[in-house]
């Protein structure tokens, strides 16, 4: 058994509740997982420390230890019931390298640390990236005081049961300077279908799609008898939503034919429920939308045509749209020299080179806004994530793995 | 005072339960109105019975007692909380008709009887035209077991206690044989807008629409992850089942361009609560259909252009469509010499002869479907029906009641 598939066993062994794998956020699963992967590598003669954020670091030390140095890994919590490969697969795959290099005799220019982090899943605190936002002193304050789903403990108690320096992180303090950090690395599984239907093992990260969404749009029309008012007399909610939505269609796809970034949902919608009836013309109704894209130009540009359709078919068909506030989540460029590096060390390892965008997000986004270079790696994983069904071939994760490894000693040098 | 408006003002009087008006079906409220009716109709000597369906017959006896009869009225009974119009509006134009024949010694040659029936709202029993269809034999035996939606009593007992036969009618006997009846008219305010639209007070009435329904659609895709999954992956429900109504909606103008009539309403639509997420891609979804038209043709077109539309989008989306079992109610043809008449007696009046389908049912079409020649006249009317605030001027209930008069007595010729 490889060491890889030793560390998969031993997490699943400690996160296993009986209907998939829980690794509470800054809890007590949690902290199991950081335990075994930081007893691995001190077997293998790594240093290991916390960080003040309470996150896992391990260190190759380099000859150069005043250079910035090289940084890798991904996080190491689970939503409740979730799968084994979300998160802990880049910690594994950081660690597999670094072990490698020292058992080879390697010494990095640089300083190589691995980061298993904590707090990237949302579920618990309603909060993703917990861990790195704190490490950038970019985790509001007011985020302390969130409660858990579950437990009702602060998210400040939680984090100081774990040994994070609350009180720093409550300032804002920038725990983990850019500057110090010359890159961030990060292999996770896909969350998506795209690498199972192309048929390939990984893909190099182009960037994580930003949006722009309403949690809710209001159209308001007219009800009325649906025998007795004639068309020309009608302001159906139904129809006009229709037309909006085949618009934002048929844009989408053009947006895609000219080579843009984009997925659009509308997942929550419908007419309301307090003037139900099959014979009334519906005089309200209600849908979410949602646009992401790597480029915010992209987002822009669709956001725009949104908003243009709405006027447009409220002129014509005497209805109202009535959106909530728009949220905006910017996009996280990833460094086109890592993944200029990453798609050449893919190619030299004869993998299909098919780079694609992350449609969710990611630890990596917020280094990347941090202003640390950054770059990811997907593994090819089934039945999506969050769910124990998710499913990642070891073969995939040694590909996906050599790629990182290769990628780390390049950026070494 | 005219007669009608003290006959208005004394139903308004009888029936105001002091939000609107309530004649409550084969209940206290109706009966009181048939009793107005009838104690009018004797004070002007003409004779009056109830039928074997407790509906109210007043009758101006003809010179040929032998030839079918000249029937027309409407419904006495009202929604709960409803307007003095609907219903009302056609009995009285019927007793004022004959009631001015009767004055000026006009003895036609056939008899005329104005029909104050009951039971024509489905608000009570969930079941409309029980008076009328009670005449004609149609009404399902099974029926007679519906509660009211308030008092909890079947209709059986509602029925009995205003004396109806109820054994005939459970039996399925025909209590008025339609070869009696030579034509059955009825003055109604119209329970939609476009009169208003036109700014005309009176409209022949050309058919009442039948229609199709499906009182759910289910849309069945696949959800996923909002930002992972691309366009190409998706098999989104909200975006087909966009699509469709689009494609209805355009089909629609299509079919009213080519002078089809036609009305389309989608009333009840929706993501499913029990997966709704902004950020997921809707798995299911489904939505009401109803088509309504005067011309059975054009409903079976419409229907198989809709059922067309499923399939080509089942097939390019990758979703399935799962209607529930479709319900088809038949449109009543209006008998077209009685609606050449009532044209020609419109022109003749110099008001604007604009014929329209009816959207709502009436119990013409009862009549029209057991096979009586009918006709109806609608009057302008504001603010819709079934509420306290539907408004009818005098003027153009008396222009269309002008237009009754004159077809019954042509019509007696």
């Amino acid at each position: 058994m490889t060491f890889a598939t030793e560390l998969f066993e031993a997490l699943h062994a400690s996160g296993w509740d009986g209907q998939g794998i829980t690794r509470d956020t800054y809890g007590v699963g949690e902290s199991a997982a950081l335990d075994i992967i930081e007893s691995a590598a001190g077997t293998h003669g790594l240093e290991t420390e916390r960080d003040a954020a309470a996150n896992l670091v391990v260190t190759l030390p380099g000859s150069e230890p005043a250079l910035p140095f090289l940084a890798c890994g991904s996080h190491l919590d689970s939503v409740p019931q979730g799968g084994n490969f979300d998160g802990a697969a880049g910690v594994i795959a950081g660690l597999t390298a670094v072990v490698r290099m020292r058992a080879e005799g390697i010494v990095p220019r640089r300083t190589i640390r691995v980061y298993g982090l904590r707090g990237e899943e949302s579920a618990a605190f309603g909060r993703s990236y917990i861990g790195s936002s704190a490490l950038f002193g970019v985790l509001p304050a007011a985020d302390l005081n969130l409660r858990h789903a579950v437990s009702g403990d602060t998210l400040r108690d939680r984090m100081r049961s774990v040994g994070a320096d609350v009180d720093r992180i409550e300032r804002g303090e920038v725990l983990l300077p850019p500057a110090s950090v010359a890159a961030w690395l990060e292999l996770h599984i896909e969350q998506g279908p795209v690498l199972v239907a192309r048929e390939i093992p990984v893909a190099v990260v182009t960037g994580i799609r930003g949006n722009v969404r309403h949690r809710t749009v209001e159209c308001i029309g007219e009800a009325g008898h649906s025998g007795a008012v004639p068309r020309s007399l009608r302001h159906d909610t139904v129809f006009a939503v229709a037309e909006l939505l085949t618009l934002l269609d048929h844009a989408w796809q053009s947006f895609l034919t000219s080579g843009s970034d984009l997925v659009v949902t509308a997942g929550v919608l419908g007419t309301e429920p307090a003037e139900h009836a099959i014979a009334r013309i519906p005089g309200r109704m209600h849908f979410s939308f949602e646009a992401r894209s790597e480029s915010q130009v992209t987002l822009d540009r669709y956001y725009a045509l949104f908003l243009a359709g709405c006027r447009r078919i409220e002129a014509e068909r005497g209805v109202r749209f009535v959106p909530g506030p728009p949220l905006h989540t910017a996009p996280a460029v990833m460094d086109p020299n890592w993944v200029d590096r990453l798609r050449d060390v893919v190619r030299r390892l004869d993998l299909s080179d098919q780079p694609m965008a992350s449609g969710a997000g990611h630890d990596a986004a917020v280094f990347a806004n941090s202003g640390v270079p950054s770059a990811m790696i997907f593994i090819r994983n089934e039945h999506g994530s969050h769910n124990p069904l998710e499913a990642m071939d070891m073969s995939d994760f040694n590909k996906g793995a050599e790629v990182l490894r290769m990628a780390l000693i390049e950026g070494c040098a």
